[in-house]
């Protein structure tokens, strides 16, 4: 049987080889067999510039939102930068959101992983994520946080080699497909006053 | 048939004629229907002091935490104090978290409400109080911020009567109740490491 | 005499005509005889990678990095995007933050101002961008949050038009003057440990 | 000549032999040239309830609120409890900090430590300080945040033994008083609008 779940990586960071993109690739590697998994590419959008926000949207924003409405959960793995979200990120979120009761992102589930090379794990930009995620009506998997610190020692050949957290945010990906095997319904119900 | 679902309100404001509590008891009276209500009453709390997490538990902690034990789902109304939670409410919170994979919140719906005199509705001891809840493992409900600004206006003759709002914060109810039918399977789904 | 101290102002929306940028303009003319002003571009700004923070850095990183270690104060206006500072901000002030004990914006008064078309004023940026600023070991001014709410309303022929909010913010301008005048001798002692 | 500078210190957790406590206790011990030392007792503390916000406060308020107003500075040392601030620590501020615009903690400068046994140091309570503090327009000392991640294991037969977090957190003090001595004259400087 084929995996049934489109899931949808994000990786915070923008460098070639970076920390997030390492821990986002192991853990789509730990879980191929529970989605099909696609990433996107934040680092080819414009700034947000509400300008910008009208139709056709740029090929780069278009494709982004595309990818996040045919996603059955969103998997974000980000460092912190400055005590929060890296700006590029909030960027893709930012785009994502509009207009507010009706974007793509409005009831997907969002599972969230930070990592710093330093002892927090990025625990600031975990909960701006979180605050970004709930404003635009997604739904933050209720998972104990996923916080890798002192990545970069657990970075082996370019490749991240830490089975324990692996295995940690794995019990996260199982709360997640919950959340969309079980919640499908709760999906559809209204969200907004009546 | 009577109310299904064991629903617990929160004040957090301990004044007598508190604004969040007439938002409360508003709130309660018109949902009578969809649940049978009880409030706690966290201003009979000391405040937490690791000493005093012994067995026994000063009386009004365990009556707290049986409160919350036995609930579906929570719903707090607060203020909003020097740009964040209400001490006395953190306290409650703090008390009913421990310990931190098995405290009575964990897994609970918690629909959470702000108001305040001012224009800003007391967002920001709503992603306080979101993110506290968040911590203890329990499980803010995936609805837009239920919000009232301007609480002192809205208050005759000691009641809250904005049907607008109440109207709202229904919504936000109706979400809840569904988290917790739908819900069940996935509160027992691991949410700890395996 | 002529006005003596480099005063930077950045607007943190993008888009013509963006209230932001209105109620920046509107301070600035109002506070002419006061410093001489510069405002930054920070839509110019690539999105921070790390492996674009070589020598040379981008020509317009290198300005914007150059205008702010020219200044004397920073004044930023910003919108919020959900719930939190906007992408683009974030990313122009993680370009400027770095390396974190000698970055250009260390040391620099800060004066925050933040504007919505709701009714919260945009407090939840206000504080994402305050917890930024303080990461960067920049100093945000002591001032009582300047926060515009209904901002779409007060804008006149797409010029700011609200005295008593430009009287407000001249409040918080005076207070980092002071801040400048008087804060040069501790700006210069030493913020790392010993 | 004897120590010019009165200095609180507030210790964030209750229980005796606090981890927090006994990193104020190394800190005032080794400060204590610079300064002469008070400490509060916020477990004295009633919780906060408007009601009792009343001529003749209650003795144990008036008694913190005093020790506030006469110190030059503020050192708080605390935990971090569920992702933020303890309960105590916020009723305690949410006590000093009325009236709004003629609190005892207006204009003090305030230096925040954060400690926790985890890796993360309590950064999360450490921001909510910091924006409880800037809401009752007190002044967070302008230093690198002074965090003490695995505090456990720096505890010796009760007393707090890491000689380069004193170090470090000196530094801070340095700058505070700094602020103390030459920041007199902006203190006295308004800080509410004209």
């Amino acid at each position: 049987m084929s995996a049934p779940h489109r899931l949808l990586g994000i990786s915070g960071s923008l460098r070639t080889g970076a920390y997030s993109t390492a821990v986002l690739n192991a853990f789509m590697t730990a879980s191929a067999a529970q989605g099909q998994w696609e990433t996107a590419d934040i680092g080819a959008l414009p700034l947000f510039n509400q300008d910008l926000y009208v139709d056709p949207l740029p090929a780069t924003v278009a494709a982004f939102r595309a990818q996040i409405a045919l996603a059955d959960g969103i998997v974000i793995v980000s460092p912190e930068y400055n005590h929060g979200i890296p700006g590029g990120l909030k960027n893709a979120l930012d785009w994502a959101s509009r207009p507010h009761n009706g974007s793509p992102l409005r009831g997907k589930p969002v599972l969230i992983i930070t990592s710093s090379p330093g002892f927090t794990g990025g625990v600031r930009a975990q909960y701006q994520i979180r605050e970004t995620v709930v404003s635009a009506l997604a739904r933050p998997v209720p998972t104990p946080e996923i916080v890798v610190g002192g990545v970069g020692s657990k970075i082996v050949d370019g490749r991240f080699d830490d089975q324990a957290s692996i295995d940690f945010a794995l019990g996260g990906l199982a709360t997640m497909i919950s959340e969309i095997v079980h919640g499908r319904e709760q999906l559809r119900a209204p969200l907004a006053p009546r």
